[in-house]
């Protein structure tokens, strides 16, 4: 995470990618990653660049004015990350503490390199977990027809911290339109099924019915449509007859800490463009 | 496959496993392999005993009337699979010839302890692979109007070649309610998505439209309810944004096979009981 | 984890099943699952019960003088786990917290159910996991020319605590011969690799410079022949060139934790035997 | 497949991505796919482009001369293949044929863009379904003291046939040093364990000695050291104890024949840049 990160969707054409590659070798830029995709369906290109600080000579102030002739010749939609500047992440929890417990420790030992400011939760359950770690945990209840008013109480704490990312590491409470409109493709959601498989409530208790010989975990960044936004990852993992629901929740926590860990790497590491419904994720 | 198969289901209740071995055991029957699972929530006892033939002192014709009371005093469903009598397969194709080029390949090598009398298809495209294997192939194409009358014909073929499994190795047709009624649990299926996701019609197209970051194939015995039949067997394997829909194709038969291979190969060793809508598989 | 676990080896013969069955019920012993294998190499049969204790009318102190002459006609190796005895843990460490810190998360909710008394290292730097799940933590750091004593200590430790089974969850030190030899088949070792892959120290590093295509984790009995005990569990999961070692490392991470708790589950649920160098589990 | 393909191997230097790119869009050359590749550890540089022939400048027999000035001031290794050239393989086969049904059938499908002119056996057990794909069959048995005798004749088809690449699908004789080193990096053998474990002889056989709880398989190139070439591809699944040889044997079949159609994919699709002992594969 030491590289400047440079990201780029566009209409495909020629010369796309020698134009942004000469862009940066005439101002010191040396690629130490380059990751692209076109799709052929939809005549979208997409690109990811690292780039090494060292020597290169456009500075962070500047980048935006000098890039903008060649972003805007071929249409970009774009954004770039600098070294100095970790995703900084509120991480939402209701009373399940495997996904907060694992992130956690991802984040002690260096592995999600981000900055964690709060964790905030409906419940007080958690507050020792976050508490070990040295983040601050703010207990947020839901009073009866009080959801609105939860949700500007986080809206406030998230301002305040600076935060630029929502990960819902099994919160479960469906947050409004309002509140997800404000964060497009910022809020990452864990959702215990394969999706869209069992999309809704207690998908394990859908795929028991179901008689399914795989169980699944699915990250996804959260739109208006429940359930529906762009997937992250996905992962399975076998079940048999001998498993009930129990089981299935237990062999579940491992899928889902595991899916979750993972997006929320690929997000913070600017290793996803969303486009449409989907995402590119270079990994 | 030279032992004899016991499988039976029943209420659970005390001393069954106890009663079925003491009854096996005064009759020289040793059991070579038992697997057993009770079901707490709807209180269901499954069990799939191996007993060597060598020593046995019941017939094969006199097994139902011994056996008769057991299974009464404990409300059993149940059948048996003597040695000498090896499962019939017809299998059926439309112009994909994956699956069938696998199961022939694994019948050839003794992987497949069945009989495959015949191969049925409504197109020509296949029958080179099915003679190659030394099997009688029958064109059964479906004219205008003619579904019902080419489904008589299949049924004609299958009671004349004494077939007892039909399977499904990507046949592009929907079978009758009237065909199905006639084949309880003893038609398995290839669907190529991990349902129930993405039931019906094309789903890898559905499949990359949606983003998926896994595909799937399922085999399951058919109902009269389209992909909705109990699952014998599911499988998944991860995609990412640079496949499309032909690559999700190429690297889905290599799962359709696999799956279907496996779901076949339960049916054929007498592993599976229904129960429900839903399968209890000793493997 | 309420019922009466019963595992015995012998050699295979008729009417095992029968008789063992038999004698459980005759004396109120309903069965809830059989696990059995007969491996036809050598002649072995290894079965697994689970009894209902509700009805059983022997007591833990009756049993072995009822069970013997079974046991003996037999020629078992035989054991059984009571409801009320959970195995007691010993976890030793040193640097690396993430076996630990998954370990003690799935112990805080009950998927593993056993007791821990102590948590035991070289080291000082995972004092805080322990003691934040109300844990004892002894740092017992090495003097030059001091581990003989300080394996004393150990042992000293251990049978203040009760303990009958020690997990060695990333610990950097081999135990001497005469330590591994007081404690068989009670010793659970995680290797970062796929053994017999890339035995010995720094695995990873071995793995990179191979070029394998695939890293791995084993866990397994700790023997006197270091990375040759008994095989418990093993996993593996895909890399490729982009992967340095400090990849490896992190993505091994997840394997390792993954596949010791599924070891500790397996023995603290009484599901292996060991045989010979290799172990049955029925899972 | 109707892309031109540009691998190229050198050590890293500012710089090198916008001089090949810059170099290929003068000349018309519109990029489809870039992937690079930078090797911290030892200072290396890999990349594969994929070129649309539609309006790219410099024709085939041109190419070397025109690019010659930038792979040199690079100090590049690099290779180029153009739409018109398939690979031309060899199957080297001896009596287990399910590799060889599975790589036919993949090419049947269009699955394997390559030339398939012959396959050669040491026996004559797989002719049938040689031939029935319309390919030449060759038996070259080995006398005593004549397998000097019989590469020979092998190496005079290979060159009568202008093969390029030779496929050991289950080839169970060891080349000699003189034939493997006419064919650097062109001979791909499948080895039926998870190297570097079970090297030599009877891999399932070890594996099942040893008690792991994975089988595996690894296609790589062939070297003077046996089982010991660059790795390409690697495969594990799951066996337990009540997998006895022949179980580990046919579930292994799966193992390589998909392991093996996979590592000839990305040879033929020219994805493969090997370095040193290792591979870099861009998939």
């Amino acid at each position: 995470m030491q590289s400047i990160r440079l990201l780029m969707a566009c209409p495909d054409a020629r010369g796309i990618i020698a134009a942004v590659t000469e862009f940066l070798a005439r101002r010191g830029g040396n690629i130490i990653d380059v990751d692209q995709h076109t799709c052929p369906q939809h005549g979208d290109f997409f690109m990811r660049l690292e780039i090494d600080p060292e020597g290169f000579e456009i500075t962070e102030d500047a980048f935006p004015a000098v890039w903008a002739e060649v972003a805007a010749r071929h249409r970009m939609r774009w954004r770039i990350g600098w070294p100095g500047h970790r995703k900084r992440l509120a991480i939402l929890v209701s009373t399940a503490g495997h996904c907060l417990n694992d992130l956690l420790f991802r984040w002690h030992t260096g592995e999600l390199t981000a900055e964690i400011p709060l964790v905030i939760s409906n419940h007080d359950a958690l507050r020792a977990r976050a508490e070990a770690a040295g983040i601050a945990f703010h207990h947020l209840p839901i009073q009866p027809n009080g959801k609105a008013e939860q949700e500007a109480q986080i809206k406030q704490l998230i301002e305040q911290t600076d935060v630029d990312t929502i990960v819902l590491a099994r919160y479960m409470q469906i947050l409004s339109p309002e509140f997800v409109a404000s964060y497009p493709n910022r809020i990452i959601n864990i959702h215990h099924s394969f999706l869209p498989a069992f999309a809704g409530a207690k998908p394990y208790h859908q795929a028991f019915e179901r008689g399914v010989k795989l169980i699944g975990a699915t990250s996804h960044y959260v739109t208006d449509d429940l359930d529906e936004g762009p997937i992250i990852a996905q992962q399975t993992l076998a079940v048999n007859h001998r498993d009930d629901i129990p089981d299935m929740v237990r062999k579940g926590r491992d899928l889902e800490q595991w899916v979750l860990a993972r997006a929320v790497r690929y997000h913070i590491e600017d290793r996803i463009i969303v486009s449409g419904n989907k995402t590119v994720v270079f990994d």
